[in-house]
């Protein structure tokens, strides 16, 4: 297995891609919604309403510090649906291959998707495999599309963000984006930053069992601060955040004024923003640290009537900065 | 716009990115599920049981004779999703842009992809866009994923195929494969062979409304022998054709006998093969050719108890030949 590679023969619908698929792929995934191989899978009926979300993943390097782009795209869109309010419950996986990728590295990234799809708990029911000559795509993305279950009489979303609503941060700011740019740039010396890439919806059900969330938002690319500016500009109300609150690990701080970086757009792939009325506060953020994945959770902010459609950072030092989102482009193919 | 391009900043999650979705993205496919620009959209109840396929799409060249990737994408999971007997109502959209790519292209292909889901009847309610420098991947690819309703009782499939079935075609085969081969090697006299593109789904409602179809299936990549390949092999029924009833455009046939290709095997994107009872097979016959995108159908053969998971084609010389899928790569991108 170690030596052979991804043949443009794999991606023709004939033989070749049969062995694939039979071989690699259901082994991994093997469901009853999958193995028929038809052209689509057929699902039971999903009760109220759906969520659907899609994203492709393009990271590089494909392996890193706490996961893969494997673990990646499985988290991230299950963490795209529960943004919705919704349970993710069934995802399908594309694959576009370089000529010349290693099967075994493939086998490694279906082997880690297969466990962050059961750590999830959601089934991988469709599938599509693409091979491109050699030069024409970079060794593997993925998209990941993901179906889910909308609770009834559920409604989060910027619009359902009132004045004076709390804001908290579940973990760590830019664990995800600084141990991918460690890798990139080869700075050894921070080489035990980790990427946070975990599932969500568990988190998210507990805070939707436990209080009243008006908005969700997990800020991968443009980080916090980005995510920040996004729901500021879509509710029409001010945002403003407290510097000194802001959950970083000493390193990632380090490593951010090594490099120059303002660890506010760095990427993250394991924690979510919430929106909750002011007197839940406290509420929900017991209820984060009570999870596994929200143990370093934080209040790191509020909803204002004034500065409508911006996002005001109060710094440790008195002042007040206002947080845009980047013009350019921090570090591509984060995610 | 003709000499703006793709810079990474449009995948960056920042103000570049959001540029780019309000200003080309969210005009060609507004909708109300798309609108909010949520981590996913939150559709209306689907009644029954739910059909989800997803294809990735990295045909080239990217426009072609009869459609380009963005067509393509869009017809392409249409179709997946009519071969499970459901009617297609979503999709997702997700690009992989190459920098440097042209906006002016991006355009088009929106714009297409646009046109193509308002013809099928679908809308396209979640997205995605990432970058990656120039030289990591090939222009532009994407994955568009498909949510449809199964109708109540309805089960096609390759299991549900009984012996003496008829087995019909609903257009001229090997069109796409040729369109997209014509290019790629410049042979010009062929210049008029256009891809076969289109959306089924009418046509799969055409059939279950007037017969018991069996099963379904769209012969993309690996063309009809590929298909019917896998058909026989999951059914593990025989399968006899008449290479004599073979649908295929004379200029097709001579361009194949000219670059030593068999039509059997190259790629089509707008027929489909239904499998009918015997009894049914001049009803359904007529059925597909009053539709536009049956009317070259012809009943191709038939289902037997013999020669289990195998498929046989009787010659227009009155042999008889196995027809096995290829074992390599007949042209590779061609969806």
């Amino acid at each position: 297995m170690s030596k052979q590679l991804v043949m443009l023969e794999h991606g023709s619908g004939g033989r070749a891609s049969a062995n694939l698929i039979e071989q690699l792929i259901l082994p991994a995934f093997s469901n009853r919604y999958l193995a028929p191989l038809a052209d689509g899978a057929i699902l039971d009926p999903i009760p109220g309403r759906i969520a659907v979300s899609t994203d492709s993943f393009v990271v590089d390097p494909i392996f890193f510090n706490g996961g893969d782009i494997g673990s990646l795209a499985v988290n991230g869109t299950v963490n795209d649906i529960a943004m919705c309010g919704a349970t993710p419950k069934y995802l399908s996986a594309a694959f576009v291959l370089e000529e010349g990728f290693p099967l075994a590295d493939l086998k490694k990234i279906l082997s880690s998707m297969k466990k962050a799809a059961k750590r999830a708990g959601v089934l991988i029911v469709s599938g599509d495999t693409k091979v491109v000559p050699k030069g024409k795509a970079d060794k593997i993305f993925i998209n990941t599309t993901g179906v889910g279950s909308v609770p009834f009489g559920l409604d989060v979303g910027p619009h359902a963000i009132c004045e004076g609503d709390a804001i908290l941060l579940s973990g760590f700011m830019g664990d995800h984006g600084l141990s991918i740019m460690m890798l990139r740039e080869d700075l050894g010396f921070f080489a035990e930053i980790q990427s946070d890439t975990a599932p969500l919806n568990g988190l998210v059900c507990d805070c939707l069992a436990a209080c009243h969330v008006h908005a969700l938002r997990d800020p991968t690319r443009g980080g916090v601060g980005g995510a920040l500016w996004e729901i500021a500009r879509a509710s029409g109300f001010g945002i403003s955040i407290q510097e000194s609150g802001l959950p970083v690990r000493p390193q990632v701080e380090s490593a951010c004024q090594l490099l120059g970086l303002d660890p506010l757009y760095v990427a993250n792939e394991g924690c979510l923003l919430a929106f909750v009325p002011e007197g839940e506060a406290k509420t929900a953020l017991k209820i984060m640290q009570n999870n596994p994945f929200g143990k370093n959770a934080a209040i790191i902010g509020r909803v204002t009537k004034e500065n409508k459609g911006q996002v005001f950072l109060e710094t440790r030092a008195g002042g007040t900065r206002i947080i845009n989102p980047l013009a350019g482009e921090l570090l591509p193919r984060i995610c």
